[in-house]
């Protein structure tokens, strides 16, 4: 069994960050990620809002993230899954796909996806006009035509947002009346440039190089048509990577997100979360850093300042 | 009068990221700063743990972040100080050098600076071994001998930290007993490499081209004495640029930090704030980057959707 101050779960930027402070600290750290370091990051096409690349392909920015924290002297181990946390009151037992860890303190960054709508072209355009986050990808397509999925107050938000941005916005939900919150589906009919399709379905995202057109299906009338689109924004929900966390006894809000206080701390003693995993209310590159450097120097206060153990 | 939707006072890491953010979700959104836009950062000799930059100078950081935000298009005023707010229930005046404003929401950005000991040598040798910030800064010292200044709590916990990282920690304060923490104070006795100098005062900080010595004057014994050391860590206080906001009613804790939820929301409706100038717990580059994106997108939420001015 191998013994560590701190182990990091998840080498997404928010764990990453995590690791380099936890390391400068002088914490004997290790970073574990069942995938390669970088986290959802490198999915995005190009980012242009983590501040000080002013646009940067989300797969280069993983990079050299990933590239710092090595240089940092942070001990990562890819591929390795953490599938089991067994928080004792002293030490803490992590078990991955390779061996067993003792640690003092754990920081779970293990973020999150987004749940996808299963037609065909949403995974080949992925990055090629098909995105999940608004905030991250709307400001690309400025004075364009897009379609919102989803009947959510992520879908709504997102919806309202992007109007704000592109010249036209629809937004299509499959029942018969959005489940979001009043106020904001009122603010939505106000807008001039929102168009709402309920009782709708994308069967089908179509295009050449990027996306152009989605295939729509009305269950209400049965009727099927082909729309022209620039851009879809699939809003059907999130799923946080929280069961480790979750079967531990680390407490989750009705989403799944980790429940969070703004040092990063969670229900148990001890135990930090930082990242798309946690429940702040803003899951961007640059929060996920802020995140991570905060609940690393303060895993360090817990380890190395015994009045923190209160 | 000009009108803006979103003004951010302060163009740091904070304010930038914030300028971003606000200027991508097509808010009006303009950025002042009494200064050059890129903050405290700019002061920092080098830094090495904001993520994604293994190791920069603190001016080329500052000057990436500027250039970064220009590219995006945000508007910022360098050289014009905000010097009144008028926070009205509807429309907020913003009073400048220059002119006046009227704005929907603000983000307050105004960061802090260190207090300093005001001793021979101590501005000539900031950044050559003179340093504010432990966490920032003690990396560099690996395995040197240091000096940390000041009796409260923020000295304790730097003097604790770096002896992780230094081999020899002194920590020298003017009065016979320190005023932090017990609990610390217990620790630090208890550490090994941590060597504590009472009733002792910082006279003069001397080197070559980088620190080696310091002048110490025992105010019990009346004795002077010159020591060799390899940095100085002045830890005698902060001060939060919070004047502005406090004089409108902007809530601040005992220290002068302004009091932000997880949503950097004040007490004050539709007022916001980001970076050095809070209560959060951790001040580095990232955590301020991480604020000011939060800040922004909650302050257009604020402004596109009514059902959050509730």
């Amino acid at each position: 069994m191998e013994n560590w101050d701190l182990i990091i779960i998840g080498a997404g930027p928010a764990g990453l960050a995590a690791g380099i402070y936890g390391t400068r600290s002088g914490l004997e750290t290790l970073v574990l990620d069942e995938k390669i370091a970088g986290g959802t990051a490198a999915d995005a096409p190009i980012i242009q809002n983590y501040l000080g690349f002013s646009s940067i392909l989300g797969l280069e920015l993983a990079q050299k993230m990933a590239d710092h924290a090595k240089n940092a002297g942070v001990k990562i181990r890819e591929f390795e899954e953490a599938t089991q946390i067994d928080l004792k009151p002293k030490t803490m037992i992590v078990r991955s796909s390779k061996t067993i860890y003792e640690t003092k303190t754990i920081i779970i960054a293990t973020g999150g996806q987004y749940r996808q709508l299963g037609v065909p072209g949403e995974t080949h355009f992925r990055g090629r006009g098909v995105s999940y986050c608004g905030l991250c990808d709307g400001p690309l397509f400025k004075g364009k035509q897009l379609l919102v999925v989803g009947g959510g107050n992520s879908a709504l938000i997102t919806a309202l947002y992007l109007a704000d941005i592109a010249s036209k916005v629809k937004i299509a939900h499959r029942k018969d009346a959005f489940r979001g919150e009043e106020a904001l589906i009122r603010t939505l009919k106000e807008k001039q440039n929102i168009e709402t399709l309920l009782n709708t379905e994308v069967k089908e995202i179509k295009g050449d190089r990027l996306v152009n057109s989605v295939v729509l299906f009305n269950n209400a009338t049965g009727e099927t048509r082909e729309t022209l689109i620039d851009g879809v924004f699939v809003q059907v929900g999130e799923d946080p990577n929280s069961r480790l966390a979750k079967e531990a006894g680390v407490a989750v809000d009705e989403d799944g997100y980790i429940v969070v206080d703004v040092k990063q701390r969670t229900n148990v003693n001890g135990v930090f979360a930082a990242g798309d995993v946690t429940n702040h209310p803003v899951k961007q590159v640059g929060t996920a850093v802020g995140q991570g450097t905060t609940a690393a120097t303060e895993a360090y206060g817990y380890v190395r300042r015994p009045y923190y153990k209160q």
